[in-house]
């Protein structure tokens, strides 16, 4: 397999761009509500959307079906039937009032890319098969990449009777979609099926607009650990209690603040600590507060990194509540690991990039993604399309149709030139 | 006026705090609610409550009524008819959920000190009046003081338009309450009629406590300036947008936070600032705070020195805002002037204390009171009583027996030593 393709990519038509941004926009249609973007795991316009990427994967030339939990499947074979394939995808679902972009896109444009191998007449040394899943941003039942986790092996079938704000729980839920949930072990893939996985998506963030860059190469899905922290001191009146009696908790939490935002900031590789809810009780203007509550986000492109990290802030909180007489419980609430990116697939997608004509920049992504499941059962690759100021989960999250067509050149290119692991080496 | 008492307490009976508890006890549960103690301005419980004080005035000795704006006025004549008053009083009305004693202690402590001086059938060469103000904390119609301002004459009428959270105005609850709302005017008093007015009040604050002292001399009610702050940066993804990109509002705020309360615990003159409202937005974990409001307490003991500390607090402020391009928004919501305690009153206090064996220690009040709107037409003496814990506004807000009959001596040597302005300089 390892001389298939001399690297130039094939691709016909330079509006595949504005094919793809035509489609975003269709699927952007099939939402809860007309006038926010909600689409959100075996609802009815789930199902329509489902239906609507059948149809465009069938016309792409690909076998299509939707799998035991929901997720669209296509393949397109390669030049005998059975090969093994290198996976495409990304998800179908959305946060509430989202934008049209994260994850459309990078479903929409694999399927467009296959699309235009069809349209060539092209087939590959190996299948391509290209995937929508149901549910990553997990808002129904509180419990994120659904739809990988069944793919990859790993879904939790205690899962199944988790309830959503209705009260459905998620079993009744797949019936009444029209899936079996006693069968969603027939999602699972095997690791030899796949050749490797590689996403494409919105970056959702500032970085390769700040560098004026289309697109870039992801070296990791940084792991995240969050923690919940509370501090208690002395609630009393703002006005009789002197500034060196006082046990306010809410001084205490800002100097925290304060603390893990300079930590991070010096931090050269990249770290980022966020506190995005705070709570101060009572909350009335002229009570010192007595308790605050607060959460911690903390994300590294290394788990090593991340854990020291935790560690020293924590360390941090534990001396700021120590010195000012405050009760601290600390909690660690989740944690991700970190999915790094296979370094000879990041090569071939910083090949592609180069093969464009762009500069190559690599960076890790902050969010997650369905690479964090499928890596138990494969390699995992991904490319980056810039987004406009770095806004995502939100109607204004907005990719240009020259990026669009920029994301698909390069994984057009991606998938032309692509040799499997054992080739690439 | 000047030479009629000799120095010597003539307190009766050292059960006079036992008697002054067993009253707050019985006032206590004139409650809207008995699991919560809840007083609030023209309702039953609050007439109920005002019926039993006027008895208590009348069995003291005195002429008692109610005035135009629900307060309890009693008058003890001197040695003659129509003399000018020293006036005693505090508040009846309480915050909800309130403790029993912030308010009620002051008023009938000095109940009982003019029982005791009836008992004794002593008269003095002046009449004492004790007022028991109908409304101090605000909470009904969001208005602080209003009994105090009728009776000083700064009564704004306008008010009687406001309506509590059930829609009923300020004049018809007046009205229902069997009061005339048109002839609020009735209530002012001359500042002839007023030889000082002097209130017991506990601390509200920890300091007496830390101090092992059970009573104290007020310097001054310490003015209060309010600000609303408003930080607005960018809200992004926790995971994806670098530190050093972010323009992160709750960093901002937290910054500020600590900045002020840095600025106040270096001040040698008892300046206080509280931050006790925060709200971060749009509040979630993994969510970079695009706009955070909070709000920020000032007081001192002068006004001057309040108005320098709260122009150096905003320049702090604005200083934090720019270097992290955020967008402030900051007004002052709320200002009370310094209300100085009467030099020559605060001798007679301080020598009342120390006549009744306590080291003489001042401390301001950081907390508002009626004296706030009494020092229009008089000047105003503050006694504090201690506090357990300096905790009020609460349910646990406790003082013990012994402290209030050591707030009783004190109060019964002042009044028999009391020398007018005139006399006293």
């Amino acid at each position: 397999m390892s001389e298939m393709n001399a690297g130039s990519a094939g691709l016909q038509s330079s509006s595949l761009g504005d094919e793809i941004v035509g489609r975003i926009n269709r699927l952007a249609t099939m939402s809860e509500t007309p006038e926010h973007l909600v689409r959100i795991f075996l609802t009815r316009e789930h199902r329509a959307a489902a239906d609507l990427i059948l149809s465009w994967m069938r016309d792409a030339g690909m076998h299509a079906h939707l799998d035991a939990i929901g997720n669209v499947c296509g393949r397109y074979e390669g030049e005998v039937a059975g090969l093994p394939c290198l996976m495409l995808g990304s998800h179908y679902d959305t946060v509430r009032d989202a934008g049209r972009w994260d994850g459309p896109l990078g479903l929409i444009t694999a399927i467009s890319c296959v699309a235009d191998l069809h349209k060539r007449g092209r087939r590959l040394p190996f299948a391509i098969e290209v995937i929508g899943f149901a549910d990553e941003e997990g808002v129904r039942f509180a419990s994120t990449l659904l739809g990988s986790r069944a793919v990859a092996g790993t879904f939790d079938e205690s899962v199944l009777g988790v309830k959503d704000g209705a009260g459905i729980s998620m079993r009744d839920a797949l019936s009444q979609f029209g899936l079996d949930p006693d069968h969603i072990g027939a999602a699972a893939r095997a690791r030899s099926e796949l050749l490797a996985y590689v996403e494409l998506h919105i970056e959702q963030g500032p970085v390769l607009e700040g560098l004026n860059l289309p697109v870039g190469a992801v070296t990791a899905i940084a792991g995240a650990t969050r923690l919940a922290a509370s501090l208690t001191g002395m609630a009393g009146h703002a006005g009789t209690v002197p500034m060196l009696l006082r046990r306010d908790a809410l001084a205490g939490a800002a100097e925290c603040i304060v603390a893990i935002e300079q930590f991070c900031r010096t931090d050269e590789a990249g770290l980022v600590g966020t506190v995005g809810y705070i709570h101060a009780m009572p909350g009335a203007t002229n009570v010192i507060p007595g308790q605050v509550s607060f959460t911690i986000d903390i994300r590294a492109s290394s788990d090593a990194h991340r854990k020291l990290a935790v560690a020293d802030i924590v360390r941090q909180i534990e001396n700021i509540s120590r010195r000012r007489k405050l009760e601290l419980q600390l909690d660690i609430t989740h944690e991700n690991r970190t999915v790094p990116c296979a370094p000879w697939l990041k090569s071939q997608v910083s090949e592609a990039i180069a093969g464009e004509g762009y500069r190559v920049f690599e960076l890790p992504s902050g969010a997650g993604h369905d690479g964090m499941a499928m890596i138990d059962i494969a390699d995992v690759g991904m490319v980056f399309v810039r987004c406009r100021g770095g806004i995502s989960h939100h109607p204004d999250e907005h990719v240009d149709a020259a990026d669009v067509d920029a994301g698909a050149r390069v994984l057009m290119r991606l998938i032309e030139n692509f040799r499997p692991r054992d080739a690439a080496q």
